[in-house]
């Protein structure tokens, strides 16, 4: 298989030992071969009981995957197991003994296209249904060297990434059954991230997830009481304000949002209206690699100190089938820590509250994120 | 002032030093003298500047307290702000020499009855509305001892806290603008805590809060198709079920939702309809004295090993104005511990899509507490 999207790109489709899926996306050419043999005897692969709880309370569905409790768990050194497999030494989740970008299938999956229970209610009560968790979690890996970060990365393997992302964007979201496509990376061993090497994931979810249906909520009231659309009118907004703008560059506009709730916190937009990533052209994607590498390399000059900001970046896309005029991609990146090693803790009031407080203002975050550029 | 509720319990309002209010509620007879002052030479009290802003992607209010982010952290032991005062030593936030329960207002409130600002909007865009963050929020000292917790307080200690609160939620309830009173603690290093001295907190929120109003939008559906009460019927349907219930008593039953999100979670609700703590009989009191500190203990030894374990505990009642019939009380206790030392983060898909995985089911989670007790 073969992508051509400007920006020059082989994608290979591969089985791993347990038969998972794995994706080589190559930028290096001449393109290497990818015909190495994960030869690791690896039991089943998890899956087959994740399950999804309708909570009542809430209305929202909670996926249930108690395998998910014994995964790896800050591995030593010298056994990362998103490393490429070297001869002769460690045999990682990666068969090759190098790649560009690749994408995989977790082997701790939240979501499973391998779960295999029937629609029922928990105690035969119709207040609890379940269903099998249906869906597929993926791990992007960024780069094959193991430490550095998605800032770090040249622009045109960001832009390797980007097309990683389209692919799945696309790929996952033909799939029956998955509503939306969910590309994220925690970033930093303070948010938990288990595995430190420069990664990100992808959740293909079954349903809509409840900031999503939120957002769309909120803006069908919009439509129906402006007919405007309520992202591109928050974009135009904080252009017209500027007072939180931090960037901006000719397709995309990156900015801390009036009511941020994180201590840092930036929204990257694009200019034109677009449902989700597989609609921007090529050099919305150049440019997106360039200005999203900027934010994140100013992210990790937010504080004084050496430390790479933990951060959280997600890109928020419209579900598969539904809603696709009234959402507009966007990304979110923000951050837990609110002062060099002061992590803000969501406690009592985010957690059991949903309500958000935050210790400083978006402007004072913006005049920051400018002066680090 | 003197409450007199079956429980003695003697209720002193006094000032602190900068003008916030402190109240002890004593249950040691005979009760002592209350006439300490507060001799510190504190500055003005924060919160002036406190505001809060509305989210237009999430319809949220988000407070706003930069001043804040300068609150205690990790004080040394021998300067813990909510130790009582001893004669000639390091002055606290309490002047008297000792106390049983007492209650202050928060010195770095998120919502406070001093905010000055005017209702407007940011940058003058009707998008963004702000407003002071009027309300209050307090501490709430469970014991003069430094150490310890809720669990370890007697029954009848702990019944003095339960009277606090419920002087708390009465009083707090009566202030105009005020529309919810959220009691909670939060306990552990892990999930952030700042001072380590057994303490919970109030908020007076000038709005419903997030997870309340959109448990109430569940609620309203349930009575419009079914004419029951959701709290009701979830109660009803898991002391049927029997598998998921802990512990109960005469007046409360206490059970790990069949949805949980966490990998501890107990919700502990009382066997009546009432929309608040103010509503519960004095026997209703005492039985929640009892069970609810059984189930605190309880999750002390959910894990193997000595280390307390971190939780968030909320009272979840009904708005003060609103919906008072459709709202049902309940205590909602969870912690973040996946495994001894093992933390379950809010990462990319609890923080950003506010969807939730758990990595255990709620029958082995009850199973474990019933283990314990």
């Amino acid at each position: 298989m073969t992508a051509d999207v400007g920006h020059r790109v082989r994608k290979t489709s591969r089985r791993m030992a347990d038969g998972r899926e794995i994706i080589y996306f190559d930028d290096t050419e001449p393109f290497a071969d990818r015909s190495a043999v994960d030869g690791r005897p690896l039991g089943p692969v998890a899956g087959g009981s994740a399950e999804m709880r309708y909570d009542p309370l809430t209305g929202e569905w909670v996926a249930i995957a108690a395998y998910r409790n014994d995964r790896t768990f800050m591995p030593p050194a010298d056994q990362d197991p998103l490393a490429p497999t070297s001869p002769g030494g460690f045999p990682t989740e990666i068969a090759e003994a190098s790649y560009d970008v690749v994408v995989f299938e977790n082997r701790f999956p939240s979501f499973s296209p391998r779960a295999e229970g029937e629609p029922g209610a928990v105690d035969g009560d119709p207040l609890w249904p379940v269903r099998p968790a249906f869906g597929r979690t993926e791990v992007v890996c960024f780069s094959s060297a193991s430490a550095g970060s998605f800032g770090s990365l040249s622009v045109s393997r960001a832009r390797t990434v980007i097309e990683a992302w389209v692919d799945r964007t696309a790929t996952l979201g033909r799939i029956d059954g998955v509503e939306h496509v969910f590309i994220f990376e925690n970033r930093g061993r303070q948010i938990g991230v288990t595995l430190p090497h420069p990664h990100g994931q992808i959740y293909a979810f079954p349903f809509v997830p409840p900031k999503v249906a939120r957002m769309l909520d909120m803006a069908r009231r919009h439509r129906s009481s402006t007919g405007g659309n309520l992202f591109r009118d928050i974009l135009d907004a904080e252009r017209r304000a500027g007072t939180r703008v931090v960037a901006s560059s000719e397709h995309w506009t990156a900015y801390v949002p009036a009511a941020a709730r994180w201590p840092v916190e930036v929204h990257v937009a694009p200019h034109r209206d677009v449902a989700d990533l597989t609609a921007l052209s090529g050099l919305e994607r150049d440019d997106l690699a360039r200005l999203y590498g900027d934010i994140l390399r100013r992210l990790d000059r937010f504080y004084e100190g050496d430390d790479p900001l933990p951060y959280i970046s997600g890109v928020f896309q419209s579900p598969t089938r539904t809603d696709r005029d009234l959402f507009r991609l966007h990304l979110q990146v923000f951050s837990v820590l609110r002062g060099p090693g002061k992590l803000k803790y969501l406690a009592g009031v985010e957690s059991a509250m949903a309500s958000w407080v935050s210790d400083t203002t978006p402007e004072r975050t913006a005049a920051r994120l400018r002066e680090v550029a």
